[in-house]
């Protein structure tokens, strides 16, 4: 029985096509709308979902292996109907052709990228968010949601700034105070974190009006620099090239310092870096440290970077949307030491503090840092008002804040420590068992809870073991993970991404294609980890070196 | 029985408090994760949510009235707790803080803002989203519901521009193509239209590599401009002065023309800042025309925007985050004539979708435009991918396809035309109703479904009638239009919200505290705006003039 197959069975006895033909239009759609009328369609469409989503997360396959150009061959209408689609037909459909062919991001073997399972209790909340449809932009559509939002970002900046009793009694609900901003997403967060920044140190001084007011041309005039920087470690997440691109200081001008082989920025590079800037007059807005880099789960020394912030008085800002939450626990926060000298920090809801996808975060030092994005609207966002829109890159957005306070109180600092700590653990698992499988190559000792590595096709096992890697060689190598990732990912059984970095191999460096693995689901256990690496060795069984050296890359 | 008591009632049967004390937190929190034991904790929240949701949704009040000084009082906790927190004891918190005190934005009589009620389905579809928790940024995260998602934009797509059947079938699920972008709102839209011409119209040429890559300042040198500007009317909302701020080109050069009497730009004078700008050597970046201003639902003569902009070779952004959806209307399409000349436009899936807050779209005539602001990243987003995070200003993004692609589909074109053509037949209404209504002056005629007017006291209603208005009894009439929407909104049984306009009295400008209603939801009937004026009536009787003739303002 397939999943449509069953979940209709629960539906025979609502008929909206009928209903079509017996009334009109209008009156159809208007039902849709009545809360006691809805009620029997919002319970059977919410039997069929309750069928979708309990067979869709007990699977334990990463997704199925339908070839995307069959996929595509589905999606080719460009009209919408004239008439409503029966809801029947709809949710055959969207069972047959969506969720059927979804990505299983929860389930234990997909390990590859920083979506994973979630705990039950976030769906029910997904659909009172959605039924009581608050807008956060302004008190006037989310009265307490307001209030309950600025708490909840209160126990998260706490969490990283520890600051006094005083401080928060001061500013949790204070509309002068800004101590962190939801967004979207860790991009958002970023982005925002940088305007900021930018705004604060190129901002109103005597006669000039702020870059905010009179563009960056005019402040890099007035404060007499030749250009605006941000500078950070070649692993900044592509979200600052879109910064520094949407800022206008351009994206030659993100500086990316190069990082030491296990993936942490070069402190002596940062620091002439910075040295160089002011050599060439150049404003730097930012100095930007990675607490869990995309690529490889490494953090930044962020005592050392905070420290060279501190005596240049640059604005300091952590990237740690990914790895925030490390913060929880009390084995592996030392990692983090220095985020609370950060000036502003952005933490992912999505990723690792296991929230639906859509929920970024930015927490400021200064409370008053936000005021220099303040914008204001005649018929809200008022001066003096509680409205959160005020100070914010996005404008209407969902109460998203229910997901984020519900899991601190019902997970609990406890029970945040004992998903990180897990993380960690099987991670180390997971290299441990990689440094001692002929197949394998460990490609930089984990951080956290990241791992990068590749598979070494029989042939090449003592080139590798004797580190007499040439090129040419290299190259194939590369081919064969490249060809092996993508065949993982299209038969579907268990996931693992890949990435790019760089290897030094007699002397000489080579970009290295590498597997990457993604350890923060709670239900992946050793076996699973096993079953993944033996997948690997089954698929990689079955490509021939020849053709991979053809391959072009 | 408030609404914790009688959600409580379902919930006896579990007691997580006790399982935390007899096992390991860990495992505690790890059964949150465990789908099948997850099942029976989440069907038990599922009851509470759909009571507290079942008495949200069917209140007809707008709010409480409790005093914002207390709510805040109940949101001053900056520790996350230690342990877990029982489910019951956090949905009890929950009904009783949060839930009981948010805004009924699905009230008939909540008619003052852009959020309004939703149709049913959307309800579980929100625990279905949560349910799959797609990431839509990639095909490694999203397989089948990246296609789905470019599916949905298509349709919108084609009842935009309404182009050829060749043109669809050859963009729809092309990988170089791009016509549209799902963001948070229509926000991130506005930015991104605007971030796409700026890039777009300063990109690279010879040796210049474009501003993206080199910089604003770069950019204007190389072609020869003193600054970058946007022109469009007084009326923009106030996500442009955010993008102007953001792109450095400043919010002083977010150009804002006058508008007429009925609040749409006045044409000759958008001609005049064209030549205006040109004349002082300033580029623009893009024009834009307002379709359904946030203020009062008006919409520009866009045939003639686009006139000026193709004439000028400039990039024509249409702004129709409210209004877009009006082009269903068979009656009311001809107002947003001119829209398909449009190089961008904005739309809100959160306002006239219908949809649940946190979906916006931008759309392009040109399915390449996007591309000038593509970026990469090695682990993912890679060229020729169908990864829909290669363009687009955020990253990591929820399935709010889901809600888009099934709307359009279960209301269908006629679906939707119906739920426009009420709003606009019920707001001519509301201003019919005003128009003979003593208490009432209507400020400006409705363009679509957007109304203002304001309240006169008795005292004031000669001197109206003559149109003999000075300035200091129109600052009484403001304070005591200010002091009645504050109380209507305090009192909490009906909701308007409130703005500020320009009128003009015996050759003088006056500002004007204006009362705006917004008529969307379809559950809202003529006894509705009745009962809400007749409140406001009620109200302002009880309001002292003398009282408000001593408010500063």
């Amino acid at each position: 029985m397939t999943l449509s197959e069953k979940s209709l069975l629960s539906t025979n006895n609502f008929s909206p096509t009928e209903r079509i033909l017996h009334s009109e239009i209008g009156e159809y759609v208007k039902q849709m709308f009545v809360p006691t009328l809805g009620k029997s369609i919002e319970t059977q469409i919410d039997e069929i979902v309750n069928d979708f989503s309990e067979e869709f997360l007990i699977t334990k396959k990463a997704n199925t292996n339908i070839e995307i150009d069959l996929i595509i061959k589905n999606f080719g209408e460009s009209k919408i109907p004239l008439e409503p689609t029966d809801f029947e037909s709809y949710f055959q459909y969207l069972g047959d052709n969506v969720v059927s062919h979804s990505i299983h991001t929860s389930s234990p073997q997909f390990i590859g990228h920083m979506t994973s399972a979630l705990p039950s209790f976030v769906r029910p909340i997904a659909k009172l968010m959605t039924a009581m449809n608050q807008n956060a932009v302004k008190i006037e559509t989310a009265k307490a949601l307001s209030f309950y939002e600025r708490e909840a970002l209160a126990m998260m900046h706490r969490q990283i700034y520890n600051l006094s009793d005083n401080f928060y009694n001061l500013h949790i609900q204070n509309n002068q105070s800004t101590l962190g901003i939801l967004t979207s997403g860790g991009t958002t967060a970023n982005i925002t974190a940088l305007w900021c920044a930018r705004n604060k140190s190129l901002g109103a001084k005597n006669e000039f009006l702020g870059v905010e007011k009179e563009g960056l041309t005019a402040a890099l005039n007035f404060y007499g620099y030749k250009g605006a920087v941000v500078i950070g470690s070649e692993l900044m997440h592509f979200s600052f090239d879109k910064a520094a691109d949407l800022m206008g200081i351009s994206t030659q001008n993100l500086i990316r310092v190069a990082v030491d082989s296990n993936n942490r920025v070069n402190i002596q590079a940062l620091r002439q870096a910075v040295a160089d800037c002011r050599q060439k007059n150049l404003h730097i807005i930012a100095i930007v440290g990675i607490a869990g880099t995309t690529d490889s789960g490494s953090v930044d020394p962020l005592e050392d970077i905070a420290e060279i912030a501190q005596e240049n008085n640059i604005h300091f800002h952590v990237d740690a949307a990914w790895g925030g939450p490390v913060i929880f626990s009390r084995k592996h926060q030392q990692k983090l030491a220095g985020i609370e000298k950060a000036d502003s920090v952005t933490i992912d809801g999505h990723k690792q503090l296991y929230l639906p996808m859509g929920i970024g975060m930015v927490f400021f030092r200064d409370p008053h840092l936000a005021s220099s994005i303040e914008k204001h609207a005649s018929y809200t966002m008022r001066k003096g008002s509680f409205d959160l829109g005020k100070r914010a890159l996005e404008g209407s957005r969902p109460g998203m804040a229910l997901f984020l306070h519900a899991a601190l109180k019902l997970i609990g600092l406890k029970g945040y420590e004992f998903l990180i700590d897990e993380g960690i653990r099987k991670t180390q698992y997971m290299a441990a068992r990689i440094s001692v499988m002929p197949e394998f190559e460990l490609l930089a000792d984990p951080d956290t809870n990241l791992l990068i590595y590749r598979y070494i096709p029989e042939e090449f096992r003592g080139i590798i073991a004797e580190k007499k890697l040439i090129e040419k060689d290299n190259q194939i190598i590369n081919n064969f993970n490249e060809c092996l990732q993508k065949m993982q990912r299209q038969i579907g059984r268990t996931f693992i991404s890949r990435t790019t970095k760089t290897t030094i191999s007699l002397d000489k460096q080579f970009p290295v294609i590498a597997m990457r693995a993604v350890i923060a689901n709670p239900l992946t256990t050793e076996e699973d980890i096993d079953a993944v690496l033996n997948d690997q060795i089954q698929i990689a069984s079955e490509i021939s070196i020849s053709h991979v050296s053809k391959m072009n890359n």
